[in-house]
């Protein structure tokens, strides 16, 4: 008998042998028909692999992350079958499976396969799939392994095979085909019910420009027809919210290659938006006792040779900026913590001035390869919506939980209800590469989870996660089309304190070092803007959009009478516009429509007279008539909604 | 007989031979009195020099900048009389007039002058000044000349007049000294009535390390002890008024050289005085149709290779940033014009669209050598109140005006009434050095003086002060102490819409360049703040102080209503502060004047029974006690009074 864990601390009893898709099945049937893989002691495993060993078991369907990997891994196996089946005499070389879906590299020979043939093997790939072909391990010695791919003349298999250390190889066998493979697939290929290629690519042998090209197959599969569907609506969907489309539909911002890649360039209507959200963001933090500071976009190399950055990211990094004479060396800023640590050191501190809150909108410049670069998410300068807290130990429990409060007020304004956090603490095993006290780390880990646990946060504990300088609480959220992203982040440092020295004369009359955190809950204001546009597909909450109201006139006559809403509205900084252009009114509704404006007001004799406007809300609902103090109100209101309480 | 013009343009005919002074005489006997230099066909000569030529001449008397020069020159030759005679066998080399003063190196030899010895140098040379010996200009062959300091033993003046290209030396006699010079002396010793020697400092011969080092005496002086000791006084006044000084005292900005000198870093209390500045400005130049951008701080070196700058500051120029593959270049912005110039590319225009008025609180950063640096008037990194006006030929007159106007207008709030402005356009001679059409640079010159000349400002043309790339109108200001500080600029650019290749498209139909000016009311934020601290020596006007208010209570009882009236004030935007230290009210008002808070409100029993506060402005006016919403109308007002109309 050996001694299964489940994740719920539960333990079975089974004989050895048994396989999971037993326990699952002794769990219940519906758990037996999902179960799709697992993983055994941190390894993952076939639901077919007998256990023989006592240890933690996990059971994934295909609603787990796992799970997923699982079924795409497999299905680049039946795509491998297919394309082989299908184009006699290609080598296979690698296909995984990726976030989304699976690809597969192959060597085509003689073939020439195009986007045109896609449909044809998707087909075959079915056809494979509905023949519900167990996918069995089998293991074989290296020489073996060898042999087989010799025979085959597959060099690319060869030279896989003769880097692995492993004395014993292991195949992957499902219907008539075999691969070189470590395991971790659904049971048979019947599951897989839904089949989309979705692009054909080069690549290099091993991702090495020197190495012969290859021919690379993209795919996505699921368990459901409908859900094959509905991914593909939302890659649809996706596309037409692209930020980069977006951007420069709705003139937020743009690149130059004469300027540089990676260093976006806001246009006025990108520049106003990101000053709205700034804005936003200082009043909230002036409310909660933080004080903004400047300091400059390089600084000398010994800064970062204090603070430890240049030791580690300095090779990767822009290189330093010499000065003409004197041989100075600057660097330009990676991040702002070492400046502000500095302005900390200016002067000096008692307990009773702690906690400073020290912010900055701080653009700062990481190298990143021009292939790494995408739109404002990947870029190579951005502007931190950076704050560093200096606290006593004994503040970090409230200064955590205030941050919380901030975050979520950021993120409620702007209509990302759906987030998830994760907590990073340290590796219980390797305690020694962390620095600062352990008395320390257990109030800081301590002080994180209270306050997640306190501000009811959706929280997983990620152990061994933390920086060497502290633990950490990162925000994930998820936008309109479920798709995840990382945002704002809050850590504990006591590097940084012990490297720049920094003290406080505590109530003792002695000098203490004191906590600093880091935090910026937008992360950095490019990749938020970027995030928001795909999140709203440019439909901005009313507070944020660059025109809220577009005033059309029925016709010239009416003009000044709508010259004077706009400046009512202005009056009350309700930002408007007329459009006076010679067009109907129809088509003005629908250019209001494009460039995502909330509200038409639109004015004619009935309006003059009566000194109103009618009002149209984006998507067409018609308001009716109003005055325009009552239109002011209505705005104001609708902002006060969306501007959570703080 | 010669024939003489005058500045006014009168020529008077004398006969050959006249000097200067007599040609005073026959103007008035004011002038006689009052001449002490003259310039004659633009070059310095004696006012007893004998002419004999026709040409123009100018007088000069103190009042002049030109008087002070050779009031001072002068003044050095009797410093350089009082050493020799104080101390045998030291070795005079040069001693030139400066902007305030004088100074004279010498090698001391075997003496040892310091601080102390001042005074009695100081003695002597007003006892050779009552002497009234007459400046005497007499020429001499250079073997003559050389000859003369090979018997005194004075290697430096060998030098001096070996490098000479001239055949004839000129010495100036007085009394029983004679020294190497060009001339431009008053008449004679007798009108320095007053002399203080200001400080010794080492000096390297020819300005280079590797020579021997000389003693430098320091001096100034002046026809009239009153304006010695008012001179002193406002140096004194300066000294309390430094802004390296104030920005500690007011923990504004800090400096740290781990950071970088000449990198300034904003304190809190700087950060929010200038985002008031800035927002301020912002809001002017919205209501004046400028749109605001953002962009990074570096760019690719092609792009300052197209505009110029690059082959222009290169080499002198922070050195580029290269990266860590892909051997791009990089280089810190020196100035925002390129970056605006691209994000106007960016889309097609046509000529409605124009003007377009791009602005950006943009930090740009430019090398200066370490002797350069002065707290924030002369530094390495700084942010312009930039924005470049895109717009036709037939605009420039009506944009150069609003311009203008909006200069004034900050002026007008920041208390700044005392200002010249100069016009700088081509020189006549040389046409061909100038960038743009002929039409085009008439057009924008008449555009400026017209602008200057509607706007009733007070200009005067510079000839020949043009950028070889368009004319421009310079602002320079006076401070409280009479001092002249260079500010905001306007000019005019025909060289980067060309280099940039920008377009519109007219409405002829086809592309045309735009215009482009670049224009900065406040010049540099770091700049102009220095100039603020020290025109108002920290006493900013009451729209831009750091803290408006402080609230004393007179005992901890009214603690809370203090509070009260905090939140009160907090609520109408009013900067405001409880001082709740645990010393004397005295010790608070006390506190209250260093720190320059405009109001101290006082609230005991008797304010809070009736809600009123006891106002004291500060100085010690007593405004005697009102309503907490009176008061606050009140600083409101005076608010209202300090911006001007726009």
């Amino acid at each position: 008998m050996i001694a299964i864990t489940l994740p719920d601390g539960s333990v079975k009893r089974v004989p050895s042998g048994t396989t999971p898709f037993e326990i699952a099945q002794s769990i219940s049937q519906g758990l037996a028909r999902n179960v799709i893989s697992a993983s055994f002691n941190n390894q993952t495993i076939e639901i077919s692999t007998p256990l023989v060993n006592d240890g933690n078991l996990i059971l994934y369907t295909w609603e787990s992350d796992e799970g997923k990997q699982a079924f795409w891994h497999s299905s680049a196996h039946i795509l491998a079958q297919a394309l082989q089946e299908l184009y006699p005499g290609i080598k296979l070389t690698i296909g995984p499976a990726i976030e989304n879906g699976f690809y597969y590299d192959i060597d085509q020979g003689a073939h020439s396969i195009t986007e045109k043939d896609l449909k044809a093997i998707e087909d075959k790939m079915l056809e494979i799939a509905r023949g519900k072909h167990d996918f069995k391990m089998r293991e074989a010695t290296k020489e073996e392994a060898l042999d087989f791919y010799r025979k085959e003349g597959n060099e690319y298999k060869i030279e896989l095979i003769e880097n692995l250390d492993d004395k014993t190889i292991t195949f992957c066998d499902h219907d008539t085909f075999t691969d070189l493979c470590r395991g971790g697939h659904i049971p048979n290929t019947g599951i897989v019910k839904a089949v989309k290629l979705t692009s054909i690519a080069g690549a290099y042998w091993r991702g090495d420009e020197n190495n012969k090209q290859l021919t690379r197959i993209y795919g996505i599969s699921f368990p459901k027809q409908k859900e094959l569907t509905a991914y593909l609506q939302l890659v649809e969907e996706a596309k037409k919210r692209d930020h980069r489309k977006l951007g420069k539909e709705l003139e937020l911002f743009t690149f130059s290659q004469r300027v540089g890649q990676g260093l976006p360039l806001w246009m006025p209507k990108g520049a106003a938006l990101r000053a709205r959200l700034e804005n936003f963001l200082r009043k909230a933090q002036n409310k909660a006792g933080y004080e903004m500071v400047i300091t400059p976009h390089i600084g000398h190399k010994e800064l970062f040779e204090t603070s430890g950055h240049y030791e580690k990211y300095g090779s990767d990094s822009f290189q330093p900026i010499r000065t003409p004479h004197e041989g100075e060396e600057f660097l330009l800023k990676p991040m702002n913590c070492p400046h502000h640590c500095e302005i900390y050191r200016s002067k000096p501190w008692s307990y009773k001035d702690l906690p400073v809150r020290l912010a900055e909108f701080g653009t700062v410049y990481r190298y990143e390869q021009s292939g790494e670069l995408h739109g404002l998410t990947r870029v190579r300068g951005f502007t931190q919506d950076d704050a560093h807290i200096f606290c006593t130990a004994d503040q970090l429990d409230e200064e955590f939980k205030k941050v919380i409060d901030l975050v979520l007020y950021v993120f409620g304004s702007l209509g990302f209800e759906n987030f998830s956090t994760q907590v990073s603490l340290r590796d219980p095993e390797n305690p020694d590469k962390y620095i600062g006290s352990m008395e320390n780390w257990e109030k800081a880990e301590q002080a994180i989870v209270n306050a997640a646990k306190s501000k009811g946060l959706d929280y997983k504990i990620e152990y061994g996660e933390a920086a060497f300088y502290g633990p950490k609480l990162d925000f994930m959220v998820k936008d309109a089309l479920g798709r995840s992203w990382q945002l704002g982040t809050i850590q504990v440092d006591y590097n940084l304190p012990e490297r720049f020295e920094l003290e406080y004369i505590g109530a003792d009359n002695s000098t203490h070092r004191p906590i600093m955190i880091h935090r910026a809950p937008f992360g950095s204001m490019e990749r938020f803007v970027a995030i928001l546009l795909e999140h709203t597909g440019g439909d901005f909450p009313l507070w944020l959009a660059p025109n809220q109201v577009s005033i059309l006139s029925l016709s010239e006559k009416y003009e000044k009478y709508a010259k004077n809403v706009l400046n009512l509205l202005e009056n009350d900084e309700i930002r408007a516009l007329v459009d006076n252009r010679n067009e109907t009114v129809g088509k003005k509704i629908r250019d209001a429509e494009l460039n995502k404006i909330p509200y038409t007001l639109i004015v004619g004799e009935q309006e003059e007279k009566s000194n109103t406007v009618s009002v149209r809300k984006r998507g067409g609902e018609n308001l009716g008539s109003m005055s325009i103090s009552e239109f002011a109100a209505l705005i104001q209101n609708e902002i006060k909604k969306e501007l959570k309480e703080f």
